[in-house]
């Protein structure tokens, strides 16, 4: 037998770069949210899918935006028979797979949601991790725009479902139709060459997106010769000429005060263009849809919407959040996105070569997560009813105790770890317990136990008080034994 | 600009292999399942934790048993710094990392519970995936064997609230240090040198696990020379002689009507090793803890108990659901482990180089799910009421129908595909929807909607009725508009 070898050293105990744990508190936060969420998707008919997290890097494919290596921006691996496998880095790409594998046992329109974990292969930073969650809903064999109008509503119904005030939001609609139009009016895009000018038509998609943050003149200065930052970094410009950048711009503020009003704009902007004609239209009919449900006050026809992705093929939404908070750099603004979608008829097309009409809406878990907390106080949710370890040789009785409460209701736990009861004590304050339960051997020869009002003493030592105060409300009683559960249920009631 | 390159072909819509997708239902009573398991973890004043998906290999740790190559059993990859990164294989290894990098935020005992997938990366087979779920919960940072007497009272309260009957499971427990007691009276086990003759411990461990399916004799052959398999195959044997076998098999064979009379049995056994002893005091508490709690009716000290996992150091426990099932060749059989754990003293001091004390559980999620489903009809819950699209131009008026019946609490979706009006019924058959409303431009005209009872539509199809039966009770009714959510709830409840 070999001799015992040299130890190694002990391994680091860190998750990954860009990855990070969730505790407590913050996992029921996000249940809660993503309940409150799912179930207005439940309410309008869609049902839950969750999809393999691990695809095929062929199934996948490359829709990240701006990726020229295969396997750029996603985790991937090869499997022992050689497969690319990867992890989803969204949940629509797997929709689309399972459609096309599935369509023959699915019903169609297929109305899903997904809620999941999704994975992304990017550099992480302050906030930014390489493993998030998204929830999605969409509706796959859905040709008509009724479908667009509906997720948008049902988007607006999710977030108020979630604790969204009507009035802090708005869904804002636009249509690739449309821009595509624009971009035929200024000859970057030829309907009989669609492939052709892809690179000039992706960054005048890209310096309209960065309109909020650049203004007007920074989009010009990009759909133009291009525009030094202020780091001094150069970014190449579309090349295209005052007239062209005015009629850019003429659409992107073609906003007016009703959805009928900025339609009647944008048919005047898109000119002869049959596609950017079409789209209009669609814009019309969703906005009579809007507003015949009465949404007309959150949802708003808005030609600045973008959305980053290359997949979509007609209308595109966003949800925007427009309380404002104060930024890391101590500048007020508008909280922002925090969920967006649109059509894509095309994503399972690869599969089968038959178009599939589809559109859906994906809402950042982090970013409604963190909107929700805003001026907010950090409320901690009472943690159990601790009953201290006094005496170990007591552990039957004091799981008894345990039990008793449990049965009525009450969350409760027996000290496990080790220690004298100054530690127990800490612990228990630092589990936020409402309440210790304290049964030592004079308590016992006396038929009662103690009970250590922990909410209590915590205000107490928070607040300045009089001693009659606290002579009034002392933090710890004997009670009887027989009225354990009684005397605790209503010190809890008490600290609620 | 390139010329347009020769297509690729389509890609394949398939999962990997191993990889599968859960659909509607099935993720609905997964989900319903684990919230009645976590709930009572919840009483039992465990809170939730989600690591992430993905370690550092480092971290991981090689604790998946008959590993030799370094990164065999899981799914790595290597990140752009080099380091190694791999999905988590259970959820166990996770929390030592956690509580190692969070110690000192944590209180200590952490108690925690998880659910969430796992990927294993083996061979797939019928009904064996390389992704599945896991429901853990653990103590950390408990030294006494109260713990874990609470664990395993713990896991028959979550099987009981799953909706497995009491009488359909038993927990049994066993303690490694007897185990280890037996290893020292048959000369496998040096304390002075307790790494030495880790191979041969190996081969009987795995020889007394197999005991339910070789029997006795299958067992001695293999804690002897060895044995052949039906198949022909020999696997080697632990070369123990006939009486130090007999020491072993004496052992297995210990348990006796009660706690007390196997704990009796087993002192005899272990003889003078301290470590035995050590092991049945701790086997006689969890014992005295669970009889005066009143759950010895449902769990047993059982010395036959081994669990596969290298990291144990104390008790191991496992449920067992005890009712028959027909298995696939046709034979009875009990259906068997749902879940096992045990104490793990060392896994945390990988990284710290102090000894935490631990204890734990794991459930099989999809084991469990089949017991669950076990002699139950699957009974499919009602889709939602679909309301067709009889005329594209009247969308409007269909999802205000749509919008009063979901704010009645009443789940509808208007049809969102194409087709005529066989095909949405066939649609709205396919969503298991118990009522259809259609708005024709006949019943617009008189003010009123029909109502397609599809729950009885498909009952009078599957029953022989008498014409009497179904003119009484017609599939299809008119009613007016203005009491659609009120006949579709007469309808639903009638469905019931």
């Amino acid at each position: 037998m070999a001799k015992k070898q040299k130890k190694a050293p002990k391994p680091k105990a860190v998750t990954p770069r860009g990855f990070r744990d969730y505790f407590g508190a913050e996992v029921v936060r996000r249940d809660k949210m993503l309940a409150d969420i799912t179930q207005v998707y439940h309410a309008y008919g869609f049902d839950p899918l969750e999809s393999s997290a691990v695809e095929t890097v062929e199934a996948l494919g490359k829709f990240l935006p701006d990726i020229d290596r295969p396997n750029e921006g996603v985790f991937a691996w090869q499997d022992e028979d050689e497969t690319w496998m990867a992890l989803r880095y969204d949940l629509t790409a797997p929709l689309a797979r399972v459609f096309a594998q599935h369509r023959r046992d699915l019903p169609s329109p297929y109305r899903r949601y997904a809620v999941g974990p999704v994975w992304r292969n990017e550099k992480p930073g302050p906030g930014r991790y390489r493993q998030f969650y998204q929830c999605d809903a969409d509706t796959v064999g859905a040709p008509y725009v009724a479908a667009d109008a509906e997720i948008c509503m049902m988007l607006g119904d999710a977030l108020e479902n979630a604790g969204i005030k009507r009035g802090d939001y708005v869904v804002r609609i636009n249509n690739r139709k449309v821009l595509n139009g624009v971009m035929e009016a200024i000859g970057v895009l030829n309907p009989d060459d669609p492939a052709a000018m892809t690179s000039e038509r992706g960054i005048v998609l890209r310096a309209i997106d960065k309109l909020d943050r650049l203004g007007e003149d920074g989009v010009r200065a990009l759909l133009g010769e291009g525009r030094k930052d202020e780091s001094g970094d150069f970014t190449k410009g579309a090349g295209l000429s005052p007239e062209q950048a005015d009629i850019v711009m003429g659409f992107v503020s073609a906003r007016r005060d009703t959805s009928a009003a900025t339609c009647g704009r944008l048919r005047e902007l898109v000119g002869t263009s049959s596609t950017g004609m079409d789209g209009v239209t669609e814009l019309e009919t969703i906005g009579d849809l809007v507003d015949a449900q009465g949404y007309s006050d959150r949802m708003l026809i808005d030609p600045s919407v973008v959305r980053g992705l290359g997949y979509y093929t007609g209308p595109v939404y966003e949800a925007e959040l427009t309380f404002d908070i104060v930024d890391e750099d101590g500048q007020t603004r508008q909280f922002g996105s925090v969920a967006g979608g649109g059509r894509y008829d095309d994503l399972v097309k690869r599969f089968t070569g038959e178009t599939v009409a589809a559109t859906g809406i994906s809402i950042g878990v982090d970013r409604l997560l963190a909107a929700l907390s805003v001026g907010q106080a950090e409320e901690r949710a009472h943690g159990p009813v601790v009953i201290l370890a006094m005496d170990r040789a007591e552990m039957a009785a004091y799981q008894s105790m345990c039990a008793e409460l449990r049965n009525a209701g009450v969350r409760a736990e027996v000290f496990m770890g080790g220690g004298n009861m100054a530690r127990q004590v800490k612990y228990a304050d630092a589990r936020n317990s409402p309440v210790a339960v304290i049964e030592g051997s004079d308590e016992r020869a006396a038929g009662q136990v103690t009970l250590k009002d922990l909410a209590l003493g915590a205000r107490l030592a928070a607040e300045i008080e009089t001693n009659e105060e606290w002579k009034a409300q002392p933090a710890q009683t004997a009670v009887a034994r027989a009225d354990l559960v009684a005397e605790v249920r209503k010190m809890i009631a008490r600290a609620d």
